[in-house]
């Protein structure tokens, strides 16, 4: 592309504006060394269609970011905002021209064992939080599969989930409070190290899951609980999916299992192929279920769910309060992802279902990737009706990746049709923005935009993201 | 006041509009007969500066309330949405020349047992979606003091709590979906029957809390649980607050009780005096504490906790697997309120600390009652900081009612600098909106009036309310 005297002279500016704000900032805060920026282009969505940032911003401070933001709304330069970069949606996918703002400096952390919070820097991975609370006997439950390398920021931003969430919630029952830098570069604080908290809107809540759109975490002190009992272990396997799915319903009717996993016949082939651990190949899907409760109790409970599981027409049922023999289980469903990966590049589906509409969704899925001749396993946070379809598929193959890309929406279509959500875990970001509309409708969409504009009225939090 | 021309003129538009209204409603659901409007006036927080509302709707669909708000922010008529009127905080209290927009008709609901939902309509009463779902061998845990009297529209409006709160969370923790009507009368569904659910901002979790300002609930899809187990249940008194304070926190840092409620002497003594079941006059501080974990867990539980509290210096402990013996000491804690009431006409209040602060809230508000000469007893949902102090006072006597305000103000003030709220469960209101700045200061107040702004330009809803 040919540049035109306009461009020339827009580009004049953007220089200019992007020296004036080196000049407001530490040295070493910002970088435009094209071989560092090119690293913050992309988050693990590794969408091809992302733009070329301009520079990267890595501030240590509440102030810097006060600084940026201030900055960029008034010359009107985008910013995105980027935790660890593990967004599977695209949540932190750069724009053209952009000004990504990486929290990766941000690392304070405090934990106070007295009132049972940390108060965390948004740049700290899951684990470190984790590892902190749990140096003082404490827990900081949310556990994405990618606990070890996707930032607290982040899992803020998305209102991340993980295993626990079953029976100890997600992101957002942690977050007691929130340091937020907004689009004109005021600082805001909401909330605080107290439990419960009803006074005003519930900015705190608006915050958690704006996916960087309204402004950026600069704190957040988080609820601590304390470490949960060992837990027993049952592994059920079915030769159908539908009972797989009636015996979830029974148990979540009885009692609250701490982990409710589910995974299906092609992803039980995968891990077993991978990990040689003698999983039933021949079964339809599989679940993993966690009992907590404190001492002999969770032997009991799991003793109860092996009842259940059997009357919902489990084939095998296996029982064990060994914490180390159950987490061999949990192991081989965290290896899920990493065992169908060997099949191919995957497309990672994030969608939502009411419980009993479970076995619809896998039928279906099942559907979509036969309709499109694409491999698709599925494994779900079952007791939450939380489902990933991994679609498998060769990016150098064209044209299975744009049938991949195909049954991408479709299952989202299907989930949406089953009275579900596109995403339960990951955020919406870029890639699943187009069908936002389709589930929440134009009246919600609205309410969204007027408080987007209300709150960023020149569209520079993370443009391109949600809305 | 003589009534001007233009005064005249406003009063006759007014009636005009009135009419237009009543034309499109079904016979009755408009009352105007000022003996019914008059019962509409006040909430339980008995506001003498209550205003005169010109009429009352009681509609039965979502259709009706949305003519209704169409229809007001049409002619600019203030809408003071209106549950049971059991709000503490003067949430519904009416404006002059005000709609009371009551939701007392409004009352389907069906229980979902398999997805494990209640689609409720907002003016059934907490107690009612409770019993419906025992029904199912289900449970939705909120359970504020005034269950059988507060409904559910009025609990999601203000985030409602309760005793279950220190294991199962609050009113927010429950809402999966609700119905909405926006100030200009149009329809927003949010949510659904899923349990997890990251698609675009969280804006039910905004509207969970709003207090009326931002929309009128018609249906909410609330989350149930299955019922759990028996508990088993601790009391313990201790010679100092402090000491009782440092129990709650060794407890809370150690397991998850399901219940973890305190009470001062002043409370104590009050409620020997109406139960005379032999509680000890003399302590200064008294918890009752419960374990719902499975089975015989729960007494192990207790066990545990009984060590605990003892360490933590408890005068006398008392511990019972029975739950019906267990009974008895809730049902003292729930008298807690009638029982000071006998002392007086009550001015309640809301405000929660940080857990390692109650000894210092409490000393403060000793304080603030000697000061002001009135008599305030100190009751607490202790695991989450949540603390009622009950300020009695004779509203004939005016200078103690003034004494008595001012406390109440007082009060607010001190949680405020011990990094508390003005409110954990009951909500701002109008009682309590000049402190909201000093709470959550001038950014936050900013970005919630923008919301506000954005959602209802004209100002309609709940005019007076919070903001």
């Amino acid at each position: 592309m040919a540049s035109s005297p306009d461009s020339a002279s827009h580009e004049h500016e953007a220089e200019l504006a992007f020296a004036e704000l080196a000049a407001q900032l530490p040295e070493g805060v910002l970088v435009d060394d094209p071989d560092i920026v090119e690293g913050y282009r992309r988050d693990r969505a590794e969408d091809p269609a992302a733009g070329r940032p301009r520079a990267v911003a890595r501030p240590s401070s509440t102030d810097e970011v006060s600084r940026i933001l201030r900055w960029a709304n008034t010359n009107g330069v985008a910013i995105v905002p980027r935790g660890a970069g593990s967004s599977l949606s695209g949540g932190s996918t750069a724009v053209d021209g952009c000004l990504v703002l990486s929290t990766e400096r941000m690392r304070d952390i405090a934990v106070d064992p007295v009132s049972r919070v940390a108060v965390v820097g948004p740049g700290l991975m899951n684990a470190e939080v984790k590892a902190a609370a749990a140096a003082h006997g404490l827990w900081y439950p949310p556990d994405p599969s990618s606990f070890e390398f996707c930032s607290i920021g982040g899992n803020i931003a998305t209102n991340a989930g993980g295993l626990c969430c079953v029976k100890y919630g997600v992101t957002t029952d942690y977050v007691l409070g929130l340091e937020v830098v907004l689009a004109d570069g005021e600082v805001m604080r909401l909330g605080g190290p107290r439990i419960k908290d009803t006074a005003g809107l519930s900015l705190l809540k608006l915050f958690v899951g704006s996916e960087g759109t309204l402004g950026v975490f600069t704190e957040a002190t988080l609820r601590l609980l304390p470490a949960p009992p060992k837990p027993s272990t049952l592994v059920a396997t079915f030769g159908e999916v539908r009972k797989a799915s009636e015996a979830v319903i029974a148990i979540c009717g009885k009692l609250r299992p701490a982990m409710l996993e589910f995974m299906d016949g092609p992803t039980i082939n995968a891990v077993e192929d991978m990990l040689r651990m003698g999983l039933d190949r021949t079964a339809a899907a599989m679940l993993v279920v966690q009992s907590d409760a404190p001492g002999e109790a969770a032997g009991a409970e799991t003793g109860l769910i092996a009842d259940i599981v059997r009357a919902a027409g489990a084939a095998e049922v296996f029982v064990t309060t060994d914490p180390q023999e159950g987490e061999a289980f949990v192991v081989a469903r965290r290896a899920a992802i990493p065992a169908v990966e060997r099949l191919g590049h995957l497309l990672l589906e994030d969608v939502g279902v009411p419980i009993p509409k479970l076995p619809d969704l896998i039928d279906g899925v099942r559907a979509i990737g036969e309709a499109n001749q694409v491999a698709i396993a599925v494994i779900a946070h079952a007791g939450d009706g939380n489902t990933h379809p991994l679609i498998v598929h060769d990016p150098a193959d064209e044209d299975e990746t744009m049938r991949a890309e195909r049954a991408f929406g479709e299952i989202m279509d299907l989930a949406i049709r089953l009275d579900g959500t596109i995403t339960g875990e990951h955020g919406v970001g870029r890639l699943k923005k187009a069908w936002l509309p389709a589930q929440i409708g134009p009246r919600a969409m609205d309410v969204a935009s007027r408080i987007k504009t209300a709150l960023d009225p020149k569209g520079v939090l993370n443009p391109g993201a949600v809305f």
